[in-house]
């Protein structure tokens, strides 16, 4: 079988690098090209990446030469992975996918267009088809936080609720590499990240939305966010609180979180975890420190439900589930899918 | 004018130490007497206590000796403030008001004892009257989530409210200085403190709750708290999400909290911040490295009501309004009102 | 008397808030006028600056204008204070000069210039006499190791040493509040700081040095220096080893440390130190965490002679001592010195 | 072939832990037995243990049940490995070699011993020919900074040296998990670690020394240490200066550290790296946050020879090169030299 050729934009950033790691063995995946700012074009990308992934760069990237995001550059791949930040993703990414060439990207621009699926996996695949009779293929992924939060939203969306309530707090990871100084976070938490409380509640309406005339129609969710900055390098931690007007017991909502994986059965989707949602059971868990490791999992843990309120703590990995590992699953589910 | 007598129990750890700067100069309370756990009885306190506020220990403290905390000991001064940890409190404290001792304490055991007033000053002082016939006054303050999140409630207890929901992400100094090794919290939250959750909600339930018989009677307020330990040094932050069925008006609620300041006409609060709650209308405030300093206001950001969802931030020193702070504050508030 | 009239370039940085806290309340330097970089001029300074200093703007600086640092802005202040960056100073300093505008800059062009002198009072205060018959005075402060480390090395340089190495573990904020994004340096160490280890070994030359012919003839060192950069936000250590050839005790050593205050007698230096070097006999000290509060002190500790070789711990705050203290000592020591 | 079979004493904490990973797939060294303190025996080891390693408990350890560390548990084992804390392993691990069982150990006690090798095992596995005639096997590894900074002074011994001078910024975890309150450590330098200058000297001087009548014979070597403590979680930084006296180029320093391999030819060394020292060029490295992660190699860099001073930065994985890694390729090496 020939190997889905692929090119990354964006891949000296973190999420970049991420990518670079989970494609540098990949089964059926082949990266062949990759790019990041005009000025970088020509260069060899073990020269003028700043590589902070642990372990040595694979071998095979080191010598590769940059080549630029224009449509020339990058037609002769299957498809294209964007790690691109939102500036310089608004006008690239649309000018590959005018140009013929398939896009799956992460970054935020288009990422509530009707007509472009938003894909987590687990919860949307089947958005994809939407795409069955385009010629050019335009993916998105969404937010890290809305990634990681949606997951086990699926136990709680078809209860009768008030209104579900998130505070996220988020890791610096999640500001990209140079997005906050050290003097500015360190010791601190900052109440606010731009643009963060609109996007999830959005996000996560669409990724959970009906195909509809081949669009996408969001689904309305009550939801309230609350998005902070805490000084810790990775993991995005969530603690959700909803009132649950009708009957329901503890036991049916953890039940419903341990038996979530819609993928049984079936095959190919190298990056997909056995457990998209791993319970805890300990008062203590989950801990960015402990539990961001393999980071496609959702961690769910602290789940109590006392006079009608459910409670339970979130934790993903924001550069994998939030990020890298999603847009590699999406082009995986594609293909198992038959739409690459 | 004879200043007040007092006397400090616990004088050795992060919160005595914190009220040892504040005694230093008090215009009329004098710190006589320092004890700290047997083994340092008879050591001069400069000699055994590893001091970390900021500067040295002032002057007149440093070759005090440590006395111990018997009756005997602690029989000739006015009043006794104690820093004790709980376990050391239980018995020491009941001890000394059993001798006639007076008592005002920062510990947990009895803080929920109904013949007890549990004090946040511009909450509750009224509490104190319960006192009045007493000989022996014990009084007690609350934990430092509960002082610093208990200060914005006035304003939303009397609306027409479903469920308070609070998140709060609490410093590591709220542990103590040797409450958690550098390796389990660095870069990590860990979501889950003991007892907290339902301390908060019990101890904010007595101190809005109202005077019968000579006794506190507690408040029900429905309330769900998820605690969470976050790698900062210093500050508890909170984020308040409730409700509201009825009517309100965002611009009522922060005149509320801007008026709030039942101590204003008071003199001789020496404590007793001119704005018990500073109200912040950047959207990135507050924040811990920035508005802890003074140390007794309690401040509150992000204020918004949207779809009937009122949320906002709140943000207090731990070791200040959290615990030495709010108890000589209590002192001072006693003496204003000739309890003493 | 007439107060001496001060204007502040760099205002908005963290050295600059340093300087407005430290002349908020001078006894005879009134500061007033204040500049930034041109984006800014006609801002009220409480509207432009991020604030990071405990408490708020004084009072008297939250709403002044910030002025442009041209000559024509600038003319009419007995002194420019300059807290500029390196690349802003270079030339507005300079061009304030030949405008007949008196400087004392903090940045570090020209600091090794033979007919500046670069000042750190204590130790080379008379170097400011080849100012005496020039109509405009400019006077550089050295980098904040340099100024640091300098302390204590009069007690070494007299001897008959072999080489002095020194080790310099820097705080974050010497990169400025930006310098370090969290990512880079949490968790990390980075054996590198540009320009630091030729900087600091010519400075302290240049301050040890001596006067000829109305110039400064650099004292040679014989030292080398390693400078790291450690995730501590405050505090520049150095450990210091030097190979001691002749005889020499350690309680000479500690005797001239202690003896050393130059300024003994001097009246009106409010910057400067009791006691200009501080020792420390606890082995764990000193400590940035404790030892760099008030700032202007340099810290010595683990003083230690073993087969000759001198070891001994130093501490500084690198924003006071290392830069905005330095400053306004320098201008309080011309005022002394009657060359104002 | 026959497995080694071994097993482990402090099995629970982060050296035990590491072991556990680095033996639970290891080609010829069985891990049967797991101990810990006494009040754990007969626990399961999953239920017992606080595991802080990435990722999950090896499968096979999990329900393991915690046997005693007396000799009747442990005789049916060909090696027991000890990661016990100095107090415990004094007497029970002389204890155990006493009734005939063989000990590799990462304990301080006895590290001197003339008699017992101290192994950093590309330094000095030929002494470990010394218990050729023994029954009984007791081999040390040496203290965490002294295996990785031993590393390359290989280079240096050889040469007309003056004095070595080392400072060595240690991270957390070299004082157990629960060595150092967050508290005390955050933002902070500790210029003081206990015992450490002491130790390292007197290690290194016993590694580099040769047999003589089947003891170990200490080289002299004139070192001065100051350690310090830095808040980084793991790796051991020194910087080392050392005044040659003789000629040499700093060309021939380069080239004896990368061609440093006594292992070079050897097989089954499954734990031993292919470059024991990995030398870098670029002039910010090595760093913590990059180069510790694969854990045995030592990185070196920031190499100079500037008027006779011959400076160098060294680091390594204090919990791999500097503990775990080290006792395991002890073990590996014993076997090759046929003592096993």
């Amino acid at each position: 079988m020939d190997k889905i050729k692929v090119s990354l934009l964006g891949s000296t950033g973190m999420v970049g690098q991420k990518m670079i790691k989970l494609l540098s063995k990949h089964p059926y995946i082949e990266l062949v090209k990759l790019s990041a700012s005009d000025s970088r074009t020509g260069k060899k990308y073990g020269e003028t990446v700043r590589w902070i992934e642990h372990g040595t760069i694979p071998e095979k990237f080191r010598d590769m030469k940059l080549v630029s995001s224009s449509p020339e550059d990058q037609k002769d791949v299957d498809y294209v992975l964007s790690a691109l930040p939102p500036e310089a993703a608004e006008s690239i990414e649309l000018n590959l996918v005018k140009h013929g060439i398939n896009v799956i990207s992460n970054a935020s621009p288009y990422r509530l267009a009707k007509d472009i699926p938003l894909i987590n996996p687990e919860i949307n695949y089947e958005h994809l088809r939407i795409l069955e009779n385009k010629d050019t293929k335009f993916v998105k992924n969404p937010n890290c936080t809305s990634a990681i939060m949606s997951m086990p939203l699926g136990s709680i969306l078809g209860l009768d609720y008030e209104r579900i309530s998130l505070v996220s707090m988020q890791a610096i990871s999640g500001a990209g590499y140079s997005g906050l100084p050290y003097m500015s976070i360190d010791d601190n938490i900052i109440p606010y990240i731009h643009g963060e409380e609109e996007k999830i509640p959005a996000e996560i309406s669409k990724m959970y939305g009906t195909v509809q005339d081949n669009e996408i129609k969001s689904r309305e969710i009550r939801m309230s966010v609350t998005s902070v900055r805490v000084p810790v390098k990775l993991g995005h931690m969530g603690v959700l609180n909803v009132h649950i007007d009708g009957k329901v017991s503890i036991e049916d909502i953890i039940n419903k979180l341990n038996d979530f994986n819609p993928f049984k059965g079936f095959t190919g989707l190298y990056n997909a975890p056995e457990h998209p949602i791993v319970i805890h059971e300990e008062e203590d868990r989950p801990q960015n420190a402990i539990d961001t490791y393999n980071g496609m999992e959702v961690h769910v843990g602290r789940i109590s439900l006392k006079d009608g309120n459910l409670r339970m703590v979130i934790l993903g990995n924001n550069l994998v589930r939030g990020a890298a590992g999603i847009t590699v699953l999406t082009l995986e589910t594609m293909k198992q899918l038959k739409l690459i």
